[in-house]
């Protein structure tokens, strides 16, 4: 049978701050990348996302990240490939503790903002995040880009690296994204978004902006949760999946 | 044979500040107390002092503090009990990660400055430490006060409770400490806190300021690593230590 | 003619963290109560707000606070009156730079959340507040609760104290607050809420709770921004006001 | 008469973690570029520094920085120009609160780790750091690197630039530093140092590690508090210069 994982970045309020609904995503998504203190989510709010991911039966991943909550995580830090592991490794303990009193545990990393963006080119920082994942859980994944050095330093060190698909964005014919600074990067039309969610789980490709057809092997597929009207479309989502005949459930599975 | 642990509060740097000779205390005590990032101890501190407690045998402890680096946690943040057993759990876990991948664990919990003082009065407060300890690993002893409220609510929960002594502090007949703020709080012979080290271990009591002698069961005895002579000081309480026949290890054992 | 002050806090964001809605707030208040980077308000929202608020010709005050973006300066932090005065003149001279680069500065000090309420009681730490107004600029005025040991000090030191009225609190017959952890301690009918406000600036009074008339000499009134209607509320009074011949303006002018 | 002005940085300690002599340093330097608190430099020692600077006639700097104490402003943040604009204002609003209570101003700005660095490659970083002075007093100084793009920034904006020199360091034939990552970037020799002080302050040149004489025109030198032996050094230094009939005065009297 052919199936699929939706994740969500989830936790990423911060004392009075809100962002996001949290609850309401936990009805659509199977994964939660989870934040962990350092870009977003105090640990308050880690222990309600994973009290409530575990109740829901959603697999929980350490969503980790510069240290920088003024910049939401989405500023490279120039940071040695050795404090970065540090950080990483520090924070995945710090979600653990709460993914475990939960009943649950953290099943993969994936790196958030700035981070995502530099793991994906960066081999040595690649590294630093997939070595500090490596040490603590050897069993656990890694959630990426496909093709980036993120993936290749996973399977280098024996993690299983896990492909991420978008059913919301534009696709370049190299099997890129198009860029959010060009319009038109992001699928508005419901139907045109479900559609590529269904022809990813099915099919593993996508029709990209010029028309061509490009194989992507996505085993996850990124729901966003933080725009107006990005639950409804997230259920849409879900349920066209279901229509097809697609298992939605954790990759972790 | 009679047995005492000796311990100090190490991993206290933080970034280019340092605090402290880590290295030559985890030559002479058997319990370490390394901060968890919330008063002190950035990630790559924590993975030093975990690697390097690892290697000598010395034992783990989470020393949980508030979050106040500026106050090196020594002043007291009016935090909800929910928000302090979350603050705790948090570090907690962070910690126990360095501890894990340096092959060791996290062995108990002691509670850091204000903290330690807040849950030595206050039982609510007690209670956040104790159930963030309990609920993340109920093999987890409690280092702290003789009849402080910490140690009766870590009794409460089935959490081991440990009793600790000072080998260079003047004691009140009640068995309590002479505050720091009077003069002759801290014994500056090194004869007579090898003295009172001594006979903490051996007959569970000490000579008060008044002269009367009071019973303090202390299992763990503090020794100061940040002062000038202090590494010196707590050789000559572990020599004599020796030297009266006592076994010097770690009360996790 | 009869007049009155219209403040609100503002500034209250933290990077892509929302909070409250400035530029509706700035069409109604006479005087911003900004945040200074230490409870909320990063840099940008500082410029952003100070900006706007010199453009409308609305007052600016420094919303000072403990050290506590978790908490939302919500949270009693047990500093020494020193500590306090420099966080305080620091978190001064920071608003104040932004507030004289949109041609305006800052006219006021009100202290936020815990430090509010600890202000209100404890005469060292007000003290202490008062000392780093009084330094940084012996012509600011400050804001806070009439008969508070805030006000006395300020009034001691030499500095204007502006009492503070609530349109939408419920009083006590002694001229105290109804605690918000009681029923009916925020007035819900807008009627009454704009009555309230009327009565506190034309006759200096309102009722209490027991239907006593009692005496609350307001000359700033508070006006809240970030709860729904909130917007909708701070409109009504200031239309209220206007009808009865109140002028609306700043304290400060 | 000959004229130079020696600096360092001061006031890089943070609560209880301790960095440099500041005191020791004031009776060398004529200016002392203090933290601001974002690298570095609580509100305590903020006061104390700006209160003894004064006291010594010795002229304030703001040395501001990316905000990253663990990091201590080594680690480059990417942040947006006016992100970067506002958190340099910030500092400068907050340093010169206590240098005006302590009866003095800030006179000058210095980027401060890896925004010097930065500030001296990138024009539009550099451009951001100057428009915050500009914008906070037109009369302020910026210290930095003869050749930067930050002293070209300032030179633009109408703003004083002042180009520093080292005493300590060695010099490549094209007047850059040489690479501290390379042997020898560093004078160890008291007697180099102080012939090096003397000869950029009477000539405007140096001996470049290729033998060759090369151009520098310094208005300040730098000199280190923070290392073994460095307050030795720098009276050395001041006494070589004195005795060579340089005058010893800050630049921006």
């Amino acid at each position: 049978m052919v199936a699929i994982d939706l994740y969500s970045d989830l936790g990423e309020s911060y004392g009075v701050w809100r962002l996001g609904d949290d609850e309401a995503m936990l009805a659509v998504v199977t994964s939660a990348n989870v934040a962990c203190g350092f870009h977003a989510g105090d640990p308050s709010t880690l222990r309600a996302v994973c009290r409530a991911a575990a109740a829901a039966g959603v697999a929980i991943g350490a969503q980790v990240a510069y240290p920088d909550l003024l910049g939401f995580g989405r500023r490279m830090i120039d940071m040695e490939p050795g404090e970065l592991q540090d950080a990483v490794l520090y924070q995945l303990g710090a979600l653990d503790a709460f993914a475990q009193v939960a009943g649950a545990e953290v099943g993969y990393v994936k790196p958030h903002g700035a981070l995502y963006h530099v793991t994906a080119a960066d081999a040595e920082a690649a590294a630093a995040v997939v070595a500090a994942t490596a040490e603590y859980d050897p069993s656990l994944a890694v959630l990426g880009a496909p093709g980036s050095e993120l993936l290749r330093e996973a399977d280098a060190a024996g993690l299983e690296p896990v492909p991420e698909g978008f059913a919301d964005r534009a696709y370049l014919p190299d099997g890129g994204l198009v860029s959010r600074r060009q319009r038109d990067a992001v699928l508005a039309d419901p139907a045109r978004v479900a559609e590529q969610a269904v022809r990813l789980a099915t099919a593993h490709e996508v029709v990209a902006i010029d028309g061509s057809v490009v194989p992507v092997d996505a085993q996850s597929l990124c729901v966003h949760g933080d725009t107006p009207g990005a639950v409804d479309l997230a259920h849409a989502v879900r349920a066209a999946l279901e229509s097809a005949g697609v298992e939605i459930r954790p990759f972790t599975a």
